[in-house]
């Protein structure tokens, strides 16, 4: 019954309630946080790989367990960041007009977790593009123009 | 090309590779963490409902203000909890046997999130309802008979 | 003069007192929060004593970091949550009903502390053990009988 | 091979010493970070200003205590970005080009703090007005041509 | 000559077993930090009971609502830094030195709470009066002498 | 009566314009905070130094992930609090007095980056100095003669 009424305010076209149950109330929303945080998990993901793991200077040491605990910390965040999208941002009538929109973030929420359990370039490499193609989606249901750029 | 790499690999019945995405390293995993926050978010909500909105006195400002806090702090804990659960524990297997799986969680969350925003103590109970199913999921896919409680 | 005031009000029964110097304004405790954190400790050191510290791959080496900071995160959040317990649910009349809490207490939370400092299993299974103990005396002092399981 | 172009790299004596002082492993440096932020500030003063304070609705009086402490977080949040930028990525070659420097993040900073303090839309305005001049300063130091957006 | 000296140290059998249940790597405990947050509870209760609660313009609502979130924030704090003492740098030997260790320790926490609960200034002289007292017991058991002070 | 005293301060029209800016409510500022925190940045790098890092034991692996990890904590709250003091305590009166304050701010929180980056003694001890530098001139302008001390 709540199934049926759920559907049934989904097809009736209301920009009212869209915002209604919007839990931002800043109404702030831009995946480049998202971005921001997948170029570092990226940039750590280099760095480790350019640190020969046989040397035992503290340095070598110091640095490959930071920059573990960094990639770890900008991967949590990238999750969150695009979380608050799936979650707050978007609303069923998006949801219509991108049918993988749960597909997509679930993979990308997937791969800030696979980007923490690996030490995996190609796989840094293929977040940021999942987080450029939701840049895309994003920037569509507001109708504007934003140009996806990288920080490094 | 690639959509279509994950869609044979769903297809596919394999008990690796679901453990092969797998984030937690802990794997240790249960609802009733988002349960205990839920039920706090309930709580508070009671307890501001209790208070008197046109009492000045400075115990009652000092209650209403940290009770709408507590109540955003919880509601975001279990939120939190749940998407650990949605991203970190459920496969795509686990997808195919709960196709409903996406929608569920959505609405967990955007549940969470309606708490916050509003004062309501219906939503916040349909929240523990919801929490209550996911439980009852959770389970099922381990193939333990967990029985669900109450705190309070 | 304070300190037998203090004495005096302990003296007498009254079920007043004991809600009115509550902080936990939800009144939500559960030590499942506690077992939960144990849990994930215990499972952590299995992980890292079943890594080959000699190998310095990395792959093991971000394993390696990644579990003891686990480790680390998950035992002070068992802390915490027993603290939360301590400090806030229990009352001078449950100190009387249980003369050793503060004891039992301490010895939890110095078990946290020490699952941190070493990679050490049995004290990991031993912090399961106080905590299933004071899931005892907590239900007890609740008079309801709650089932003391694992997640894992 | 790239094991090799760090070892060379290593060899070089380099005049550019500055990076060598640099904490920010990752070299991610992103002004939008403390845009979004700031925007948010905005937004929710807009929102405070926008409701009526007399009414004791428990809905008004939740807004009221959400709007004001997303304020004091989002606030919070832009200073703390702010300063990263201040203390890991400029360096003092930058302090010669830009004179102004300290001045520019300490103004910022105060920013930060006075809407907290205050309900107050043009400092808010004043404070996205300086972010975009460090967005300038920022992208000049790398000599690369990024233009400022408002998400909202 | 220092990595000698810690081998040295190794091989000497201790009889002051105490440090080795130490969890705080670093050894460096200051009763200061709690002291600090209490103050700020105190100062905070004091510009409540300064603000005129039926004043409903924005600022002082605005103020109203951050100051009972800082004390709010200042006392859990203080509560984790004095439950850090007791957990971490107190040892049985202290115990048995100051038999009412346990009971010092729950009071100072449930005044944590309590100044939290209430808007109450008595309380948060009595917090600080029970930090002096922890300093005091603090600094004798390492023979040394602290004076205490207050930052206001 | 306090009431009263509120009141008549509001009336009067102050001079010191400085503490209008003011961005801490509670006006709690103590540079303990941060010498604490340097003290522990000190103590981890003595502890690193201290370990042999070709041993590769779980106990050894266990301590050199923990203390870098503590280190880096450690360091960045004492660049935390070296911050809440130059942007919250210090006023432009401040700078006319000490005109190299922003030097003196951007050195100790560069200081704070560079023990992180690297595992360096001399450099924890710099730390130090320049807080006690700082320290000086914060009680300075406060007129007021606190003794700097070591908690080690």
């Amino acid at each position: 019954m709540k199934h049926l009424t759920t559907k049934i305010k989904q097809l009736i076209p209301s920009r009212n309630l869209v915002s209604a149950h919007c839990d931002g109330p800043c109404g702030i929303y831009d995946p480049a946080s998202a971005r921001i945080a997948a170029e570092a998990v990226l940039s750590m993901t280099k760095k480790i790989l350019a640190l020969d793991p046989n040397d035992t200077s503290y340095a070598t040491l110091n640095s490959m367990s930071r920059y573990i605990s960094i990639k770890e910390e900008q991967a949590h965040l990238a999750k969150t960041e695009l979380l608050v999208l799936w979650t707050d941002y978007f609303k069923p009538n998006h949801l219509e007009q991108f049918p993988d929109l749960h597909d997509t973030f679930w993979n990308a929420a997937k791969l800030c977790s696979a980007v923490k359990v690996e030490v995996n370039q190609e796989k840094a490499e293929e977040l940021l593009k999942v987080i450029e193609k939701i840049h895309g989606i994003f920037w569509a249901t507001k109708d504007r123009q934003v140009s996806f750029y990288r920080a490094s």
